[in-house]
């Protein structure tokens, strides 16, 4: 006997996101996703690391949280309060700290706490795509603050703060990623995060401070984090270690008063972030850390100085970018004529994933001809053969770059 | 200068849940939560796993889902596939499986892909706290049916379903619990499964089966699990490796049809669930498994006995309990005039935490004397000290059970 199959259709309630398609594989030339570079995971070093931990305490496995409690592996939230004192001035105490399963989980919790559809938040124009979908699948509305080489500009985010109040509307917070914006890899000086800090509180409007790629740095100090700076405890700082150390472990933290810690706490349903993977990180980090981020970035900078070598060869002056100071990915300006929303589609059917721009940003016109390169996971090899092949992809479908040959090389 | 610390208050939403108090860490005797035995947790051979398969591929780390795609990493699904084919009879293979950070990822998945306020889903009466506290928070109603020795009872299901039915209420789905049902510790025969399937179909509700017990029974084969008995790909099957490996490890796993899993998968923003722990887990159990879990139940049934031991002498008669058929909790019922909730404060007061039974029934009035003892985690001593300290808790609060030297045994 053979019986129809259930439909589930009639059970979706509205507003479910369409269907994902089934997963291909990933391109043969991936320029997206915050992967990082294969070859610079610290293996042997988290080898030795998993094996001392696991021996030391590994039956405390069979305990939920570890027996650390709810905020997550207590030697992990330890040396991420040490780090965050050295490295971002903020004085903090593992009670302070919540560990949290990526900082994709940090944005969720952040989001479940604070609102509500129809509410706004104030982000950078150009951000973390993540952060856009999670805000627009709430129906919560975004009103978008151009950046300059120095991050979000403050003259426009006073006028919109200003605008909004004026409108009645008061923003549930300000998302902001000031140490290597993501796209557009800048760091906001330390004169305009007091600037930012004063208008936060002038307007009583809280900032979410995304410091997830404050790590990766090419040179000098990284500013003190927004929540160093700030004498209110107006300020959520989320980090993380995907990109210091490995992405598909999926470690992330919120450093933020109790008043919000506990509310997070209560939407934290999930019996705790993976143990494993805590504890490995609280054995490898305290003794590795300094020595193996430097050497990482080291690595990140030549594989940028291929990528933009290579846009340069192949698209000249038809590629438009500044210099990230630091991170794992490009932003890249092309003609007006080129919108990359088709330019993905097209790329991706010759073996080249890219991001589009305006799946990074509020304002879909000014990025429609922008896209983000993603650097760390591409071999030199591959960054070099992939550049080619998108720019052949696009002089096909938009007529620029002009052929290789006549290419106009861009004085850096 | 000080500044007034920044007030969130005015920012939360309605319906955010209270806030978490701080954690002052395990009771001294603690029954509650899924944890598991520390002395059973497979080190030497998690151990070994984790060192074979991060010199193998720990490269990959470096790429979110360690290139496996968003569905988790596929040699553990193949292995899923392998073990519910020969232990659940269910007929799936690695695309069919979606990995999740535990069961609890499931739930919510579940829940965000079929539910929205107001809607209505049937549960057993007792049931798992994390479940109805889940569908509280998304102000969904819940139909509790009854059970006896045999699971949720089919004459008060096909009532229930036809009350709704007349009501106008179509149900989203049939939350059930069917091997080692939680709190209750039975399992539901292979022909009560068919008549569930068959009203199932008949009222057209879809099924959610949660298996996350279903490896730990005492004797005897687990009957073919309800997706490998429906014929209409009507059940979205739940498992995890938390009851069977190490709870702090957050694996878990959903089997359900590519019409639900592509909708779960659209909202599993998390760039994937725990590499790590994936990767151990995988290695591990094809050698492993079947050896591993007989031993761990054998030690859990010894616990069970010294509980239930404890239980006769400290509480005679007045504690009335069945002998569960797996798992790693007792469902008790004390005399009437016992408040478990009262209790719970009381106990907690003098080192002791439990499982009130309000706050896993559907229905407080029946549940209000009864209440829920986890027995993996405590040592055989703790166990019987901790019944011990509850019983004079009791006798204190209640005047039950009679004085110990007074107590009536129970035949068993």
């Amino acid at each position: 006997m053979t019986s129809a199959l259930f439909d589930f259709t009639p059970l979706w309630p509205t507003g479910l996101p369409a269907p994902a398609a089934r997963w291909t594989g990933l391109a043969r030339y991936s320029f997206v996703g915050g992967n990082n570079d294969p070859d610079q995971v610290p293996l042997d070093g988290l080898i030795d690391a998993v094996n001392a931990v696991l021996r030391r305490e590994g039956r405390t496995l069979a305990t939920y949280g570890l027996a650390s409690g709810p905020q997550g592996y207590h030697p992990l939230r330890e040396f991420i309060a040490t780090k965050l004192r050295r490295d971002a001035g903020i004085n903090c105490i593992a009670d302070d700290i919540l560990m949290v399963s990526g900082s994709l989980q940090a944005l969720d919790l952040v989001n479940q706490s604070l609102l509500a559809r129809g509410d706004t938040v104030i982000v950078e124009r150009d951000t973390y795509q993540g952060a856009l979908t999670r805000l627009s699948r709430m129906g919560v509305n975004v009103t978008g603050i151009p950046l300059d080489d120095g991050g979000m500009r403050m003259d426009a985010l006073a006028e919109a703060l200003g605008d909004l109040k004026r409108c009645g509307i008061q923003p549930k917070y300000i998302y902001v990623i000031p140490t290597v914006q993501n796209p557009t890899g800048t760091i906001m000086s330390e004169a305009r995060r007091a600037e930012l800090l004063a208008l936060s509180q002038e307007y009583s409007v809280p900032i979410v401070e995304d410091d997830c790629y404050a790590d990766l740095i090419w040179e000098g100090a990284r500013p003190p984090a927004l929540h160093a700076m700030s004498r209110t405890g107006a300020v959520i700082h989320i980090g993380s270690f995907s990109k210091s150390i490995a992405p598909a472990l999926r470690v992330g933290y919120i450093v933020a008063p109790w008043a919000v810690l506990s509310r997070m706490l209560a939407l934290k349903t999930d019996a705790g972030s993976g143990a494993l993977e805590q504890m490995v990180l609280a054995e490898y980090c305290p003794p590795h850390f300094t020595t193996h981020v430097p050497k990482l970035t080291r690595g990140l900078r030549a594989k940028l100085e291929t990528l933009m070598d290579a846009l340069d060869a192949q698209f000249g002056t038809a590629a438009e970018f500044s210099d990230p100071k630091g991170g794992i990915f490009l932003w890249v300006k092309l003609p007006d004529q080129v919108d990359t929303l088709k330019l993905c589609q097209a790329a991706l059917a010759a073996g080249v994933s890219i991001n589009p721009g305006p799946e990074w940003s509020t304002d879909k016109a000014h990025a429609g001809s922008r896209l983000r390169l993603c650097f760390a996971s591409p071999s030199h090899e591959q960054i070099r053969e992939g550049v080619a092949v998108l720019a052949e992809v696009c002089r096909k479908e938009f007529g620029v770059p002009a052929r290789i040959a006549n290419v106009e090389r861009r004085a850096r």
